[in-house]
């Protein structure tokens, strides 16, 4: 939850209805089209239920995204492989849901505004990496992973892997990549966990 | 090369200081703020050398991401790997360059324009999804890779966790990717194609 949410008793319902038509707009207007009109409007609220929540619409924005931000976090009793099925699935249903643009636009435009783009990284990105940094670290500490596997180079593997599949799937292809996405990413969670696994096996690679 | 490119002749030195500028101009401002005009001015060239040589603004933003999307293509005597390696690391680089943002806004922005996303998918991304695929199946003819290594489960991995490197990096923390990018490759290739090679060796994956 980003700490710029002002002091307004929770309504979940209405912030998850205004979240839903933030991303909503920012994912089909971007920056320039995002504002607390706008937004007001969709969700059907005020403009001030807005202004108590949020001081402006940066806050706003990250506010929303890091309510949707599939970041791995440790369930109980779940291993490393399936808390990363469950995380990239729910990522790749992300970008296809409505206002699922919304994320890649964030990144494409933040770095245009110095302070977007500290809130992003702080309240969503760093955060994110952290936690899933630290699964692959209790992996590691319970012998699932060797020490010198490389948590940086695993987690964007899994999750870029399945945004790419989603950036180069063409609109013809979608109900086909939707109907596979669970074998997909099952391939490509096993895959990159046994490169992790058999590192000492082959220190440098194959297909040489 | 864009089809529709016109047939004017060729003089490579103009046509890449054109594209350089496009990529820069669209990176920066989208597409809303990307027309001839603001791209003859940057390039130093009259509007009527671009009108001579595309016939409008997708076929010429198009063209200029065409001219450096770095598909990997079979070298003689190069192994997948080191195919890989290279244009994974040469990605990597471009996404950093100026203009390196075009890519993924066109990605975004590109959606909600079906003639722009049409010919970004033909002239672009199916092409290279194409030739990717085809070094991967050279490799598993070559014994290299196993018949059921997933060729869109490697793709996507390796140029998708240069992607989320990327993305996830924040600004203060760029020269330190920049200046271990080699490494970081290697590291990410390296396990994806042990991943990919032993898959009968673990078929249900580690980690559980």
């Amino acid at each position: 939850m980003v700490r710029t949410a002002r002091g307004r008793p929770r309504n979940p319902e209405v912030e998850n209805r205004i979240a839903t038509a933030a991303l909503a707009i920012y994912g089909d207007h971007g920056w320039a089209g995002f504002n607390f009109e706008a937004v007001a409007r969709a969700a059907d609220v005020s403009r001030d239920s807005l202004y108590r929540r949020w001081k402006d619409r940066r806050a706003l924005l990250v506010d929303a995204i890091a309510r949707v931000e599939p970041a791995p976090t440790s369930v109980d009793g779940l291993s490393l492989r399936d808390t990363l099925l469950r995380t990239a699935l729910s990522s790749l249903e992300r970008y296809l849901a409505p206002g699922g643009n919304a994320l890649l636009r964030l990144y494409v435009e933040a770095p245009q505004d110095p302070e977007l783009l500290e809130l992003f990284h702080r309240e969503v990105i760093t955060p994110a990496v952290r936690r899933t940094r630290q699964l692959v670290r209790d992996a590691v500490d319970a012998g699932s992973l060797p020490a010198e596997a490389n948590p940086t180079a695993i987690i964007d593997s899994v999750f870029g892997a399945v945004l790419m599949h989603v950036l180069a799937t063409p609109a013809e292809l979608r109900p086909k990549m939707v109907e596979q996405a669970e074998q997909y990413v099952t391939d490509v969670v096993d895959m990159t966990l046994r490169g992790a696994y058999y590192r000492d096996a082959s220190p440098g690679g194959t297909g040489r």
